[in-house]
């Protein structure tokens, strides 16, 4: 049987993960996956993840590929496995892709949405699935700021300690920040980010927003290429991975 | 110091919980409220609850009263409170009621609504929050059904043994289903509930959207006061507590 490359759309709730990588004593995406695999399909085969993820970070749509000899077809795949996961995890989709297809390298981009339950009393049905902050929150002027991440820039500045690209240059499609209800939504999408970029992104308007950072700072800081510029770095819990972007008709 | 009787105003993730009352060996709402009390006034006063709940039952807006002699301003209470709080439940808000008032005697009313989450795949960010539902439901045809609970009925079909309630005459003011998204709402007020009452009303719709029970059976049902007649107690995972209606200005 030839094998065939799988790729897989998982929603999880980070609450329950320690991040993607496989680690010893702590369960990971990965880890979790492949046990589902090897329960659904009796085999367990390597698995790439379109990106690393913190432990606490959330997913609605992250890709996964994977080659396999199974017979199943694609469109029993969710429900298969979805039996066998446990419940913080779900296979939203399955598909058939090109024998080259990686879940990261062939990803053209990303989206995430960071969360922020902005309500002067802290909400138990937002617990570690929010940021909470409780002094309100001027979408308008955050929104304004985040547009000034848009664009190809050296992220630097926005990078932790820890990230290993080389390059820190990355394209920002879109940046913004609206109110939905009781939260605030910061959506950012871009062909890559460095490691901790959305967090720390999100921690410089935190700052913008208390007046720690000036409105406009966002230029200088990205220019200053220095970490020490930006915000701090906002809580694992607020992040989702909202989209990967894939070139699949 | 004369003693003061004051309302807190409770919302809590009922996964959490093993419900309102104290039990040996399990965290229950009443039990982690007095031990908050005790944590942030130093006293644990008797505290009655707006109602039982069952095990994984969520609460929005939860009544709690107790009298306590602490000199601590209404408004500081929340934020004394929540601090020690565990991160499943937060105080929203406390006031001083009259001598005689009782969170669930002084209570006028109640609103419910059951959460069904109507996907074809579970959700892990829905888990233990709403009941997952894969096959589509008409929302139009549970609403018109629903509208069959409003009025004053002798609801004894839609009682639980274990209901030790003596009379079974409760009025519902009102009592709907709408389509919010992915989620289909259950929601019913009303004078007061029956054991296991609501979680009832939505098996039993329920039955009527998969064509296990005819769309127009629940005036039928109520009148035989039989409650093999009336479809399956819904799982607690769905139904959260919205609402209390009580004569206060």
């Amino acid at each position: 049987m030839p094998k065939r490359n799988i790729l897989a759309t998982l929603r999880f709730d980070g609450r329950a993960f320690r991040g993607w990588q496989v680690q010893p004593n702590a369960p990971t995406v990965m880890q979790t996956f492949q046990d589902a695999l090897e329960a659904a399909l009796g085999v367990r085969p390597d698995v790439k993840g379109c990106s690393r993820t913190d432990a606490g970070v959330h997913a609605r749509a992250y890709g996964v590929s994977f080659h396999v000899e199974s017979p199943i077809p694609c469109g029993r795949l969710p429900a298969a496995l979805n039996a066998v996961l446990p419940r913080a995890m779900a296979v939203t989709g399955c598909r058939e892709v090109p024998e080259e297809f990686h879940a990261r390298y062939s990803a053209k981009g990303k989206r995430y949405v960071y969360r922020i339950l902005n309500t002067p009393v802290r909400d138990p049905f937002w617990e570690g699935m929010a940021l909470h902050v409780a002094r309100p929150l001027d979408a308008a002027v955050l929104d304004k700021a985040a547009k000034d991440f848009i664009g190809t820039h050296d992220f630097s500045a926005f990078r932790n300690a820890g990230g290993k690209e080389g390059d820190a240059v990355r394209t920002v499609f879109d940046s913004g920040v609206c109110r939905s209800g009781d939260l605030v939504l910061f959506s950012v999408s871009g062909d890559g980010f460095l490691y901790n970029m959305v967090r720390i992104m999100t921690g410089t308007l935190l700052d913008i927003a208390c007046g720690r950072i000036g409105p406009d700072a966002i230029k200088g800081i990205l220019a200053s290429k220095n970490r020490l510029k930006a915000g701090a770095t906002a809580p694992a819990c607020g992040l989702l991975l909202d989209e990967v972007f894939y070139d699949l008709d």
